[in-house]
């Protein structure tokens, strides 16, 4: 994923959490450096890549998965998911985000920009499965303070816990006043945060921005100084050209989400518009509750497929860009700088790539394999911070999976009883 | 899958290539037949249904898989596909396709509906792989003449080749003449054959059509009485009122492609309406040159998702009928009656759906999990004709799947040669 390096044959070292050598046979051979390692991975020429960063997910919405699809999308929110939400527990959210993390390895994915109503319960669950979690806040009108946000933004982005960290952020604007923007963004500037946020996501959502205030979402948000230290936003679907000059001229990142959006018929996101105005774009799977599943191949092949349908141009999009999308600009969108690519110094957030599966043969072109004919069948092993923490099917994140099953259905039934459904 | 049939525990029994049994553990002990069986699969409370019907295919494209995406839809055809084909043999179309089959495999389905070019070799590779393949003729002016057709129509259509059969068909108004549709008009008489075809793909080629013969392609091949015995078309993506009606009124299939459809940036096809107007609608892949791969939980997701786009509307497509598509109605499709369920005396093409993995849990709904969840992953086990030809990861089908993955870069490394590529 560096520019300008293609695929080659060769040797990674881990040394710790961090990548120690990257190169090929011969580069090794000629390192003068003690070759004592614990453990020697044959990959039997298979590929190795930077983990898939997911830039925007609500891990806990697992327990919502298969809940309530094929409705229209106020019904599926109103009736379905904000009533069970509201009978979630921090320990409800910290069991069924680790169950998000057991799919997340099943596809790569080893960083996660997680927006959700406890942090602290999740980034417990994340220390202890060992993913690498970026929190954003998610400030609204009902159920999260500016409070919460300042000191999990404090308590989070220490060095003492390498795998989280936090940004600040609201739900969005349809769900915060303009009084309480006005305090959160007094508390952005106090930081100098950059600022992350559900926006544009539905005609909807954008015509009653303009109705309510006469600005788009965009122009309305940056007005009140919210994107004044960058940041960017998830889904921006529905956007129109001064708004495009704003996230380019605020150095902002558009994370895109194509499986929620075509599966709540948000539309499609102009993602070669984006690109053409150099916006970086990042990719997010969504919550499992309106995409339904965690699987980056689907994400990819999606990014790509619906800008070739929107722009009526198979050319659209190549599949470098979309793996740039994936991996380089979901890292830097998250501020994780030392795990965008394999190199010497990074983080180790390393997975390999089966080739030697059918949907990866002939090899015409190793990056067109992944994001066309790529799937989770494909992820024969998942690292992060230098632990594997998935190989060859099995998980290595300290608690049974079937614990983590069981857990889920015993939430899943307690909340019905409750809501007496 | 059948009608007011929900899932339900209990127990299925196969003998030779026949369903002999399917009833819940009572009904299982209360039956008077003496169990004893090869082997007994203790499914572990995984799911168990009809295999997947790929409706609309081309197998040994997997030898251009990810050798030229990313193109506008002409050159990928004229500067890339063409030539290639010109130079594939026989017996390149047997190994190529002995490749997809092992793909299939992986991702559940055990029919395929094949349209290529040596329809001998692809009827041998399938016999000796355990795959179930309906052919279709691929009638044009370069190709594939009515006598092959007509031999093939024979010959694969006979009790003695179980896993064969053979539908007539050309490959596209725009590659017929006039002259060459009257003869094969003439043949569709002599049988009494329903007619399958490549129709209304593409802007390009309706508005081509109604140019040359100011008919839509639907009309005019129906005008040619085409589809006197029914048949159905591939794609059907740019249709109008009328054509609907014909479709309706001939009783035709349509096989809607919407991996190759957004990759190919061909558009969505009506499939609401279709549905609507009665039209029974299945499912195929297309083949790997425009997909690129053969994944039928691609498919299933696409197809809802981007009728929900297209109708603006989340509940638009519900997750059964989408099962119904990719099962019953290709089997139908296909003249596969006795492929279509799992029902007493049916053929024994099943797969078991691994409900044991984070992507599947909580199970709130077992049908949205498959449709919006489900991935190759997924696959524990695909039987065909009572021979489980996949399991765990394992493949059966007579030949060791890296002996094909090397015959496909021996034959793109040749034809590359003799293209001096």
């Amino acid at each position: 994923m560096e520019e300008d390096k293609p695929v080659f044959e060769g040797e990674v070292w881990v040394n710790a959490d961090k990548i120690s050598f990257v190169g090929t046979d011969n580069e090794a051979a000629k390192a003068n450096i003690y070759k004592h390692f614990d453990r020697e991975i044959d990959c039997k020429k298979n590929l190795l890549m930077p983990g898939f960063k997911n830039a925007h997910t609500h891990s806990a919405m697992t327990l919502m998965r298969s809940l309530a699809d094929d409705l229209p999308t106020q019904k599926w929110l109103n009736d379905q998911i904000f009533p069970v939400e509201a009978h979630m527990t921090g320990e409800d959210i910290y069991s069924l985000t680790k169950l998000a993390i057991l799919e997340y390895l099943t596809s790569g994915i080893t960083s996660i920009f997680d927006m959700y109503l406890t942090p602290d319960t999740i980034a417990r669950a994340c220390r202890e499965a060992g993913m690498r979690c970026v929190q954003v806040g998610c400030v609204n009108n009902f159920s999260q303070s500016l409070e919460l946000v300042e000191r999990m933004y404090n308590e989070l982005n220490t060095e003492d816990d390498p795998l989280n960290s936090y940004f600040m952020g609201i739900h969005a604007e349809y769900t915060c006043s303009p009084e309480l923007l006005t305090k959160f963004s007094d508390l952005v500037h106090k930081y100098k945060a950059p600022v992350f946020t559900h926006i544009a996501e539905t005609k909807a959502e954008t015509d009653g921005c303009i109705e309510r205030y006469g600005m788009s979402p965009v122009k309305y948000l940056s007005s009140m100084g919210l994107f004044d230290f960058g940041g960017g936003g998830y889904h921006l679907v529905h956007v129109n050209e001064e708004d495009m000059q704003i996230l380019k001229s605020r150095n902002m990142y558009v994370v895109t989400n194509p499986g929620s959006n075509v599966k709540l018929a948000s539309g499609i996101a102009p993602i070669s518009d984006y690109l053409r105005h150099g916006i970086p774009v990042a990719l997010g799977t969504d919550g499992p509750a309106s995409n339904n599943c965690l699987d980056f191949f689907r994400e990819m092949f999606l990014v790509t497929g619906l800008a070739k349908l929107r722009c009526d141009d198979a050319s659209a999009i190549d599949a470098n860009e979309v793996l740039k999308m994936a991996t380089v600009n979901g890292a830097h969108a998250m501020g994780l700088n030392d795990c965008d690519t394999l190199t010497l110094g990074k983080q180790a957030d390393i997975i390999m790539i089966d080739l030697d599966q059918p949907n990866m043969q002939p090899i015409n072109n190793i990056c067109k394999n992944i994001v066309y004919s790529g799937s989770k069948q494909n992820i024969k092993m998942t690292m992060i911070a230098g632990v594997i923490r998935y190989e060859d099917g099995r998980f290595n994140i300290g608690v049974d999976p079937h614990d983590l099953y069981l857990e889920a259905e015993n939430i899943k039934t307690r909340i019905r009883h409750e809501l007496g459904r």
